[in-house]
């Protein structure tokens, strides 16, 4: 992986992160660094991996809003990844993310040059969601548990075993809570041939063709909302101004609502979107527009770039746009796990993309 | 220990419970459902145990309301000890309680029965506490960690290393609330020889000799409340009706306020007490009374049997006696983890026992 496709990679996990964590800048200064220093991530098909071989899957738990106080530590997010390796007593083979959006995409990069392991072309949300058991691993009824997590300080923790996926989001999330709303987590390894059969694949790439799409649009003086749509067959369904957010850390989670009033073609409409960490339903003057498991992605109206609901904030001029979820997620079995009543809607997912619902 | 013993530890338990936990009712007839079935419990001498002995420390952590709800299973209790000795690689010797108060005084017995291991006769705080570091151990600065934690589910973690031991007992909270306030408990084993030279000695027998004391006391139409003074050189600090209670279970604890209105001598007196799962603060009209370490045990009046804060209710006719705390609790360094200030109140530890402060 060249630097340069790890900087387009950054960009597009900003998009795919669909509101939970901006363009990863911390990690990607992380990661220059260990570029610098000749340690770069090398990336990996899952059609190479052995059937056997020892996949760790890696995330931060958390609040988004927490890690622009508590910067990003590669040390810190291998921790957990030891921690696993000792308790299973199998080293490592290859390393990849729970999801591509935000932070989470270029974590197993850090992971991956730090012990000198190919991350793997895969993930497990293709986007970012906020709890542990919204991903496809669970989806197909694969445990999270074993599940090790580590803070800043020296705590650290294994969840054995849990009753159910669930089990291990809701104590793993009181554990998180009470470590400052951020912890490096290594969950369940996963053999070469469970990544294969039940992850998302191709998301690395994928992201690093979006954001390689946006640099493009950039550098043309194109318009970067343009090439996001294109490269992801997205709908762009919202222009306006960011006229005001409710926001709060609670729980573990970013929390809140964001409403932007519409200028251009959007005159006089009101866009307003619920999120936990991510962006979870939008509506269009008070009528359904669109909901999880669909990515709802805010964007710099002018660089394309990912606005997170951390740092969504009045005056922003944005652009909303809608990119399909993986066939996966708006399953019945995927519905369950993340669609709109596994946040606590009693809406049945109803989709604005083609052929979606 | 013959089942006799047994009967008198679970009162003499209750009292020292000083509010957490009243007679152990249902881990009693646990222990006599043992008994039959030809699994006893040995007790052990910690001068008997070698000094490399490994000793399982054993608790319930939680709020003891949930216990009326949720029953005590001896496989549960179980649980934790297996996971700590898989995760050591090392069988147990010998087991013990974290505290002599309540239910977790009858916990090591029915471990030990069931795991055919003795019970050493000592606990690490020579009453009860709300919180895991209010401990001997970590007076004297051992970890608590590893902490092996279960629910009756299939949820299980180990926290393996912790900042500190209130580390541990934040993150074990945060875990045990979510669990649904009570689980069961390993912390981390100990050797004979730091038994020994750590632990609060003696503690079963002394409270197998103040539950006889009581039951004698009955036998003879005696007071059992002038049978527990005497036993423990106890003082006798109010006689009342409970007037009012108010209660919550919040954080993984019972807290709330007990107030009693005197009769006899105390008439026209009121005594309040506030409780974090046992009794804390003890005022007579306004007036400081009585504070951690030193035991505010709330008996009824004619039995003597303990009264504890999640039972206790309106009109009960009841004694307030204050047992003294075990000097170590009382030095400053105890004072530093099981002060008044500990418990957050902004005060310094006086006692009415003579000599204590």
């Amino acid at each position: 992986m060249t630097a340069d496709e790890v900087e387009s990679l950054a960009i597009g996990a900003g998009v795919l992160g669909t509101g939970g964590g901006t363009h990863p800048y911390v990690e990607l200064l992380n990661l220059r660094k260990l570029y610098r220093q000749g340690k770069p991530a090398r990336l990996i098909d899952p059609a190479a991996l052995a059937d056997d071989a020892t996949v760790a899957v890696v995330g931060f738990m958390g609040a988004p809003l927490v890690t622009k106080e508590r910067l990003t530590d590669p040390a810190h997010a291998l921790r957990p990844v030891t921690m696993m390796a000792d308790h299973t007593g199998r080293p490592f083979d290859a390393v990849m993310t729970i999801e591509i959006g935000g932070e989470n995409s270029l974590l197993p990069l850090m992971v991956g040059a730090l012990m000198g392991i190919p991350v793997v072309d895969a993930d497990t949300m293709g986007r970012a969601f906020p709890e542990a058991q919204m991903s496809s691993f669970a989806i197909r009824g694969l445990p999270l548990a074993p599940f090790a997590m580590a803070d800043i300080r020296d705590n650290r923790l294994i969840i054995d075993r849990a009753a159910s996926q669930l089990w291990t989001e809701r104590i793993g999330r009181g554990v998180c809570t009470e470590m400052g709303s951020i912890v490096a987590t290594c969950s369940a390894p996963r053999t070469g041939r469970e990544v294969r059969e039940n992850a998302l694949l191709g998301s690395i790439g994928k992201a690093i063709h979006l954001g390689q799409a946006v640099r493009d649009a950039r550098q043309r003086h194109e318009s970067p909302i343009r090439a996001v749509l294109a490269a992801e067959r997205g709908l762009h369904l919202f222009t306006g101004k960011v006229a005001d957010v409710a926001r709060r850390t609670t729980q573990g989670f970013v929390r809140g609502v964001a409403i932007i009033d519409g200028f251009d073609e959007h005159a006089g409409s009101r866009f307003s979107a619920d999120f936990q960490n991510e962006f979870t339903i939008g509506w269009i003057d008070g009528d359904l527009a669109v909901m999880v498991p669909d990515l709802i992605c805010v964007l710099d109206a002018v660089s394309g770039e990912a606005i997170g609901t951390e740092t969504i904030r009045y005056g922003q001029r944005v652009a909303v746009v809608s990119l399909p979820a993986d066939p996966l997620l708006t399953s019945d079995e995927g519905l369950a796990i993340v669609g709109p009543k596994a946040f606590g809607y009693d809406l049945d997912y109803v989709s604005p993309h083609p052929g979606s619902s």
